[in-house]
C-alpha cells in the first residue's frame, strides 16, 4: 500500500444562515473521529450552556485586538460590536500533522480563509428551496419580524456567492447531506493535485 | 429538492496495462445499474467467447477507416495492425441524456480524449506497487518474456502521466477501489463548476 502520508484538509462548510450547516457539522464529526473542528474565538459573553475551548475560545476584547495586530488569525470579523475570528495556528498546526480541519463559517468568512488558504475545499450548503429556508429561519423563533426579513434577505443575496465555492451541497436531508460531504472528502484525497508528487516520488523515478 | 438536471458525467478509467481498470470498471457497473460502459470498437478478429455489441463493436477495416474519415471516433488508435475506437456518437447521446458514462481506456488513448472532452472526469488507476504490477502482468501468463518486459518497461513509463489526470486511484482491494471511485464521482456531482448554473438559475435570479 502506498503511504499517500500528506497534509491534511482544510474542510471549509459555508453558506446563508438557515442552510444547516452546524448540524451537519455535528453529524459529520459525530460519524468521523479523525476530523476535528476548528473552534473560534470571540469576544462576546457566553450564553447560558456554553463551554470556553468547546462552544467558542472566549476572549477579552483587548487581547483579541491584539491578536488582530499579531496576524493570529485567518479570518475574523466584528460582529454588532462583537468579534469573533478563526485562530490560525492551531488550525495549521492540524493540517501539517495531517489531521483534516473542519471550519464552519459564514460566507464573507469562507472567502477571506479562501484568499489565504485558496488550497481548503470550499464547500456551500444550500436549503433544499427558498421557502424552506424561510421557515428553517422562522423556526428558531429568536427573531423580531424585522430581523427575520433582514436575515432572509440577505440569505437570499448571499446564495449568489455560491459561485465562488468549490462544491454545492444541498441540505434535504441532513444524512444524506453529510454523506456527500464526505464523499466529497474522499475524493479530494485522490486529486492528482494533492497526491501527485507523492506518487510520482513512488513510482515516477527511475 | 432541486432538479439538478444535467449532462452526464464522462467517467474515463485508465491507468497502465495491469493496473486493474477492467476488472474495477467491471464491479462499477455490477454496483450501479445506471452507469453505463462505452463498447469500443475494432478491426481484429473475436476472440472465443467475445460477444458483437458486449465485448466490441466487430469493424470491417474499410468501414473503420471511413468512420475516422467522418470524425465519428472520440479516439482511435491502430496496434499491430489492427484499429480500436471510441464510437463518438454514443457516448454523446448517453452523456446529455443525464447518464454516465464509463470509458475503460488505456492512457494514449485517455489523453486523446481529454483534449476534445475536457470536461471529463479523468481518473488514474494505480496499481499498489510496481512489485505487484509486475506480478500481475506475469500473472496473466499470455507473455513471452521479451514482451513481458516491454510491457513491464511502458507500464513504468505510462506511471508518469498521472499528473495529467483528475484522481489517481491505488487498486489495492478492488471493492475498495471501486467505493473510491464512486466517492469521486458523487463529488463530482457537487462541483459548483457543474451544477452552478442550475443553482444559480433556481435561487440566485431576482
Amino acid at each position: 500500500m502506498i503511504n499517500m502520508k500528506r497534509k491534511g484538509l482544510l474542510i471549509v462548510i459555508s453558506g446563508p444562515s438557515g442552510a444547516g450547516k452546524g448540524t451537519i457539522c455535528k453529524e459529520l464529526i459525530k460519524r468521523n473521529s479523525d476530523i476535528c473542528i476548528s473552534v473560534s474565538a470571540t469576544t462576546r459573553a457566553p450564553r447560558k450552556g456554553e463551554i470556553d475551548g468547546e462552544s467558542y475560545f472566549f476572549m477579552e476584547k483587548q487581547d483579541f485586538k491584539d491578536d488582530i495586530l499579531k496576524g493570529n488569525f485567518l479570518e475574523y470579523a466584528e460582529v454588532y460590536g462583537n468579534f469573533y475570528g478563526t485562530p490560525k495556528e492551531k488550525v495549521f498546526e492540524r493540517l501539517e500533522s495531517g489531521q483534516d480541519v473542519i471550519l464552519e463559517i459564514d460566507i464573507q468568512g469562507a472567502l477571506k480563509v479562501k484568499e489565504v488558504y485558496p488550497k481548503g475545499v470550499f464547500i456551500f450548503i444550500l436549503p433544499p428551496s427558498m421557502e424552506e429556508l424561510k421557515n428553517r429561519i422562522i423556526g428558531r423563533g429568536s427573531e423580531t419580524p424585522e430581523s427575520l426579513m433582514t436575515r432572509f434577505e440577505s440569505a437570499f443575496e448571499e446564495l449568489n456567492f455560491v459561485s465562488r465555492y468549490n462544491y454545492a451541497v444541498v441540505n434535504d436531508d441532513v444524512d444524506i447531506a453529510t454523506s456527500r460531504i464526505e464523499n466529497i472528502i474522499e475524493a479530494e484525497n485522490c486529486r492528482v493535485d494533492r497526491v501527485g508528487n507523492e506518487l510520482i516520488k513512488k513510482f515516477g523515478r527511475r
